[in-house]
């Protein structure tokens, strides 16, 4: 088993290959990469099947033992969304900006990919091969820090994806594993300065804050999504009602669903019992303030907790508020800068909305549901960046990119 | 004296206000800025006076002293710089990308404020307003934290600048100072999760890596420049000697100053005297390794720890390669990713370089003093960025924005 530095060593001597490479071979390596999934199949059904049963001894949430499971059809789609990638444009060798200074010298600004890039996600195994095939694509090198619970999935994954990089002429180091999965090589890997370029953590608020606290490469945050909508006076109530039925229930377990519904006072009485009356029969479980639980008997009480809170379930908070600039307030205070929702019918209020809050997507009468790479048109995504440097929103293969400046001279020197 | 956390709320407060600004207020704010430092003059040179009384009790270089002093004349540089920035663009509202998506949806991409920036530097009080202008022209608010030899210099700088602000109508808290310049305080600000939005350390290589190693915040690196000079074997032999001339003696204290020379073999003998005759009349010391000091007999022998050195001064280290691989490996393992650059006169060596070589900028025949946000046609800069992330090169207003999206739905939900 290599370790950490060694794994970080032979990633960087694999991305040196593989940021020179071409758009047709990076593209030769998916399509071997998911050729080799489908071939492998059994294996990695069997593979996954030991994860499994040690999922079930330990406990594990049918939920969760759910997400862990790989099939031939779940196998076939993993493949499907590797060649789907293909067809994405090549992030690199993009000319940013171009210019001829005065002096007679040339700059061209281009993207270049970012390098190593690691990754260190949860139970799901498709991760595995939705986050290498981003990488590659980009001319990225990747290392990849599975959960425990998928190891043995991840390590037959990985081990297809490696032989398919070589039969494609490409290092097979482009694609690593940290086998070790005590918490010792996450930080091992959350330290690698000098190898890892940039480190994405996929998951839970535990292990963002945990990458955050104790990183020192680059982290790009992701994940973490309390998301509202508001409901303004001039608002189309049928329309805030769908609005919110569909960002909270479509899939409540997603970042960017719906945790907290905000309602201006002077709609309320109309707006509250239409849009609670949908949540209800969704079998949504509404946690007010006292004015909210007045209109809707339904309502639970909310407790300070409440506020704030990224349920990732069928609850939502609920809230009357004042005027826009409290609600806008209150977003402040309790959001994670994801995605906000206004719904109004008022073009200004919308733009003041629009203007005042801080947030990866800021939405006007539209259901939060959609900040997603796909629903952007960015292709696949490898998470939704929650912070505001290098990459805010879906990280599509741009966002896996660098730049750098190419300067032709003709012997030009400083005066 | 506040606290952190609370210099920390206060600017967040402030940059909320300054995020929804009109270029007109902010150019209006760089202007009383410019107006007040003028006016403060004689106050600043006195809260000066104590600092460079103070550094002449404590030993400081005469050098130090130098860059630290203030006069008349240096304050008008200074004012006249807050000046320019007022000339370039806004940086804020750019729209970065549009689209309408098939379902209705209008998705823009637009620049926004980064939020709080915060900028630890060490003895030049002309950082101070410097930052403090880019961060007020693209919509941030900034902490500055400068070094104790220049605190009595930054109060007074930063007390006009915050008048000058009010005068303008804008939060005086846009800018705030750590008066504290305990080793505490600076740690306190690499840590201020949720008040920071990005930290830019502006100094040696001893403050890059304690930032490194210890922020919790995320940062953007600058500065450590070990830059090299590979000359090829089709090399215009006095284009050479012209280009590393200037970038090593025009000003070797700079990170963009070249540190190192790589001679190909097949040229050493013609170029190497012709580059050493030069150097040395401007005073430049050569450690070469054997190859070297046989061709030029007032070389030195390098030792171990030459290679890889920013020096800042004037000495340069210089090897003789076999091949264009040797010196992009050499590259690769005592480069800072700063600056790098061929000469040649072949153009399919060049473009190997170019895209061999992994670095913020990459010349072919110029010198790599030209990496700098004025001479790139940026506009000022806050430094020079040497990672992968967001920024790389010179920093200027647009790398001190982040963006956002904006969607415009008629109701749109996810199906």
């Amino acid at each position: 088993m290599k370790t950490i530095i060694e794994l970080g060593e032979s990633a960087k001597a694999a991305e040196r290959i593989l940021a020179t490479t071409t758009t047709q071979q990076r593209n030769d390596a998916l399509k071997a990469i998911a050729n080799v999934l489908v071939e492998d199949c059994d294996e990695i059904v069997k593979a996954n099947s030991l994860d499994l049963k040690y999922g079930r001894e330990n406990g594990l949430s049918e939920a969760l033992l759910d997400r862990l499971k790989l099939d031939e059809k779940r196998i076939h789609g993993i493949a499907k969304s590797v060649l789907d990638v293909i067809k994405l444009p090549d992030p690199l060798g993009r000319v940013l900006s171009e210019k001829q200074l005065d002096n007679g010298l040339k700059i061209k600004k281009v993207s270049v990919p970012v390098g190593v890039i690691a990754v260190i996600f949860e139970a799901r195994p498709n991760v595995t091969a939705d986050s290498a095939a981003l990488c590659i694509k980009s001319g990225n090198a990747v290392i990849l820090r599975g959960g425990k619970e998928a190891i043995n999935s991840n390590k037959a994954i990985v081990a297809s994806m490696r032989r398919a990089l070589a039969e494609a002429s490409l290092p097979e180091d482009c694609i690593g594993l940290v086998e070790d999965t005590t918490r010792d090589s996450a930080r091992g890997l959350m330290c690698l300065n000098g190898y890892v370029d940039v480190l994405i953590p996929r998951g839970g608020k535990g292990l963002i804050e945990s990458v955050v606290k104790n990183a020192t490469v680059p982290v790009i945050e992701t994940g973490a999504g309390t998301c509202h909508t508001y409901v303004d006076k001039c608002a189309d109530t049928d329309m805030a009602a769908e609005i919110i039925l569909n960002a909270k229930a479509q899939r409540p377990s997603v970042c960017n669903a719906c945790e907290c519904m905000l309602i201006h006072k002077d709609i309320a009485d109309e707006a509250l019992p239409k849009i609670a009356e949908k949540l209800i029969a969704a079998n949504v479980e509404i946690r007010g303030d006292e004015k909210v639980c007045t209109l809707v008997k339904e309502a639970k009480k909310a407790c300070e907790d409440d506020w704030g809170k990224e349920y990732n379930d069928y609850i939502i908070a609920a809230r009357v508020v004042e005027d826009i600039d409290e609600a806008i307030e209150y977003i402040y205070r309790h959001g994670t800068m994801h995605s906000e929702c206004i719904v109004t019918g008022n073009k200004t209020t919308a733009e003041y909305f629009l203007n005042n809050v801080d947030a990866a997507a800021v939405y006007v009468n539209a259901s939060t549901r959609f900040t997603d790479g796909g629903e952007f048109g960015l292709g696949a995504e490898i998470g939704i960046s929650t912070q505001k440097l290098h990459a805010r929103g879906p990280i599509g293969l741009n966002e896996l990119t660098s730049m750098k400046y190419l300067i032709y001279g003709e012997g030009q020197i400083r005066g």
